[in-house]
């Protein structure tokens, strides 16, 4: 079956490799794989500790896609020989203030109601987990089995075994869906030409809803969130593990790899359309939290600061599965979770242009849920 | 009479333009010319605001560099048709709170004692003349003959105006002096070619005591002050000229550019030998101050930053003029000042290397002020 995946983001690479794997002659369209909010991304893999009350289907996909990472990633990385930079030694979240305690509770509770692990820590348990943390830091919680990967590398690996699979990369453009008799037959790249396709996965981030070709309502309207990365450097070891704090109400998350001494920290989430560009008050921002958290970051080497846009779908849960146009197969809205999830939308997606069933945990996340508001 | 200069900075550019200009036969040794602290430095040319009582021969100094500023850029500009950025449309130097205002009134006291044109402004008058100022500003001095240039195109119209009167680009690094008969006949360079020369300029800021083969105590110890500096840039018309403020006792400045957006927020002052990292702390400390000034520097484009190393000589005044070993002029130490003083130390140090009386104003830089300490 000739399948054409538009997008190499984490998920349309993911996705791809999955399907070549499966069988499927596939072919991948994007001007720069592996870049878009890929490269931005810090690539926590940490299923619990964004969700709130009332995202429990989203939470069961998170943790779906926690337990399949270990023998994702090893079955990448011993296909590819790449290295993804994957840990798994914990999580530790953290409080500034007293009000932001109160927040953590309410999470460790929601956590303690689902039967999750973690710990509940006393500011000085934190410092003794991650003795760089502010002398103020209130508590925290631990979370054991968390971790991170790096979504640079995992995204060159992901490369990398679609092109040993068989998968045939496109650099260029997706303008449009070829739609014939009320499906999909292809893929039309900005220079004219057509790629045939029985199966098109659109796998486009926030550009999702830009191809021409599609009726109108076929694409659940995908926005760009905005965020800013900072990427600092370091000599000598500095924290352990990931670290997400609160900070008087505000969210940040400090990304140790294992090797190379980066530390990922980020990241602003602004509503501005396809604006990437960095400014001024969003490194302040990041600097005056983190900061806040673990005053030595200061004395760390900046390297880099990028800005990347989210793909976030009207409910802000992923976008995955079967569309109204036969043989068009959505799989966008990833949000801030697509390296977390990219394992299950690889066998959901893989699944969905095969013909296979979708895996139960995904079904919340079919297209067809925003139908009642398009129509 | 040949004539090699160790360091392809502003002074050395400035001085080799200006002895070439004079007959010397010249020959300007350096790896990367017109990098270092040139490429990193704001280009400000304002004479007055760093400086404090007791300063009184500098002061002298930088006037005669900010006299000359006008016609020499005009020259330059003319001999080599490339721009340089200059504009002299004013500085508003601004106080964030009472004790600021406070150090910015002895200030005012000094410029009129030394009659000076300087207006005391009110902070409603600040805001006057600079919209985008804090509401809060307590009050302000207004110079309005002081100005910028742009040190990245100055010294690349150095570099043109070298060539163009027939320099010699040597782009290698300078290893020693050679000296034969108690006086300088020459330059090594690192591969251990020798550049013979009836004259040597060393001018290579930081580095100007790092050279082999000359006595001890020759050069006064010049040490690396760490600047860094951020680059921001701007679509919409946002500073009308150079601020600098002072907030909470912590200085800081935004030098806008004429013609392309770019907006220059400096700079930390650190002692930390030769460390050019761009640190975490660096970056937070600009953004902080400049955001509590101007609040909607938050909104400008983060384009760069860079660290350099001012190089700062024992009293943090430059080192001009015929040192103890006959035949060796030193061009060094000019610490924040290397971009005002440019053109009158073009002219010292030229008449320093052609046997010229060197101008009255330079008289208490010579190096030999420190041969007390040294002996």
């Amino acid at each position: 079956m000739e399948i054409v995946v538009i997008g190499a983001g984490i998920v349309g690479l993911a996705a791809a490799w999955r399907t070549a794997g499966r069988g499927g002659a596939v072919t991948l369209v994007d001007p720069a794989p592996a870049g878009g909010a890929t490269a931005v991304a810090a690539g926590m893999i940490t299923p619990v500790s964004e969700l709130a009350y009332g995202e429990e289907p989203l939470l069961r996909l998170n943790l779906a896609a926690h337990d399949r990472y270990d023998a994702f990633v090893a079955e990448l990385e011993e296909f590819t020989g790449t290295a993804t930079g994957y840990r798994d030694d914990g999580l530790l979240q953290v409080a500034f203030d007293s009000d932001d305690l109160a927040v953590l509770d309410d999470l460790r509770r929601f956590q303690e109601s689902l039967g999750l692990p973690v710990e509940a820590l006393t500011g000085r348990e934190c410092r003794k987990q991650e003795p760089m943390l502010a002398p103020g830091v209130r508590g925290g919680l631990l979370a054991p089995r968390d971790g991170s990967v790096d979504p640079r590398r995992l995204a060159a690996a992901l490369l990398a075994a679609c092109e040993k699979s068989g998968v045939r990369i496109v650099r260029r453009r997706a303008a449009g869906v070829v739609v014939e008799r009320d499906a999909a037959a292809g893929v039309r790249l900005d220079d004219g030409t057509v790629l045939r396709a029985d199966r098109v996965l659109l796998s486009a981030g926030p550009w999702s809803g830009d191809l021409d070709g599609l009726p109108a309502g076929t694409v659940p309207p995908v926005r760009p969130v905005k965020g800013q990365v900072i990427r600092l450097r370091t000599r000598v070891p500095f924290l352990r593990r990931c670290v997400r704090g609160l900070v008087k109400g505000s969210p940040v998350y400090l990304v140790p790899r294992a090797d190379d001494g980066e530390i990922v920290l980020g990241a602003t989430q602004e509503e501005l359309g396809f604006d990437t560009r960095v400014t001024a008050g969003g490194l302040w921002e990041l600097l005056r939290d983190a900061r806040e958290l673990i005053p030595g970051v200061t004395e760390l080497e900046f390297a880099e600061v990028t800005a990347g846009l989210r793909p976030g779908s009207p409910d802000n849960a992923p976008v995955m599965g079967a569309s109204d146009v036969p043989g068009l197969v959505l799989g966008t809205g990833h949000f801030r979770h697509g390296v977390l999830l990219a394992p299950v939308s690889a066998d959901v997606l893989s699944a969905a242009l095969l013909g296979d069933p979708v895996p139960e945990v995904a079904r919340p996340f079919s297209p067809d849920r925003f139908s009642e508001v398009k129509r």
